[in-house]
């Protein structure tokens, strides 16, 4: 990105992020691909399309993301830099429930799905979108994996348990529903999947041999 | 799907389906798709491309199939009526291992991973496509769960384990990384898969309440 002089030129006072204009101009632009996404997909979002939602002019756009791909791997550099933390319920299995059901919640309804669903149908098309969602997802993983380091803490989980296996094992079976078989998803799918895990956890079968 | 008198009028002796001609001009079509699929992705597929490498003409390919996600949705109905059987390698253990490296065959080798992943991708985009996805694989894991009615049957798995909820949690995992968090995928993750499952069904994880 071009973090030049003229972008931190006016920084805005109480901007919650450095950068000032930059921010609030990265933001903007950044809600305005989400609403493409949301309402016409990835293959039908257009510079001009950010431009004109986002009041940032398409010459600014191009200059700085170069492209609509550009515009969908810093829309998700700037999902990833949230303060998302993984439910702490209290118990493993708890917090191992509430993960899946996050998913519902984030897929399971085709208004809030619409926009991350969009995310992973661009990887299938563009590289610089994969490489995206795969930093993005790395990183949301890597902070569940807090989950199952409290847990082996606190004696729910043998210690050696592989947490970032666990926590991929609990969301898979709804990404498999809503991306391959495309069956729909629900609370009662969310609940199963996090026993299967839990009580594979328990068994030892995620600490490596 | 078209099936006038014209298809049936020079019925091929030796033919291995119904249909002479028309079962082998639909085959040539579907493999011109999965060519094309592999090799330039479905965004990229045009009927243009599918009549060239099929020998079947392009009004002929409009009059039957109406369009490409028509081809595409066909090729995936054809895919769905091979006699493809999950293993039967005596027990569950060796059963889910093995369902779990048959994903790894097919989709962790580029080569050989492009026309599925395609038709993956292709489901972002087209609804058409996002059925035929659905009935595909509604149907594979239909025949996988032969392997858990096996396992119950010997006494692997309690009775009332849910088959189909058991063979997606296997593969769950490895689609995880290839289409959400693009990872690669390897046989000692497929192992790991198939051996959490096993724990899960051993504890009855799998038996709805």
């Amino acid at each position: 990105m071009n973090d030049s002089a003229e972008d931190h030129a006016a920084p805005a006072p109480g901007s919650l992020r450095p950068g000032g204009r930059t921010a609030r101009t990265r933001a903007a632009v950044r809600d305005a691909v989400l609403t493409g996404l949301s309402e016409h997909g990835y293959p039908a979002l257009t510079v001009e399309y950010v431009a004109e939602h986002s009041g940032v002019h398409k010459t600014t756009l191009y200059r700085r993301w170069g492209s609509v791909e550009g515009l969908l791997a810093d829309a998700l550099d700037l999902a990833g830099e949230d303060a998302w933390a993984p439910p702490d319920t209290g118990s493993l299995s708890g917090d191992l429930r509430a993960l899946a059901h996050e998913v519902v919640e984030a897929f399971g309804d085709p208004a809030t799905g619409a926009a991350p669903t969009a995310f992973v149908g661009a990887a299938f098309q563009s590289p610089r979108a994969a490489e995206a969602l795969h930093a993005f997802y790395a990183e949301r993983f890597r902070r569940c994996e807090d989950v199952v380091i409290r847990a082996v803490a606190r004696g729910e989980a043998p210690p050696g348990t592989d947490a970032g296996t666990v926590v991929r094992a609990v969301s898979a079976p709804l990404f498999l529903r809503l991306f391959v078989t495309r069956e729909p998803i629900d609370g009662a799918i969310a609940d199963q999947a996090a026993q299967a895990v839990l009580a594979a956890v328990e068994a030892g079968s995620f600490v490596p041999a």
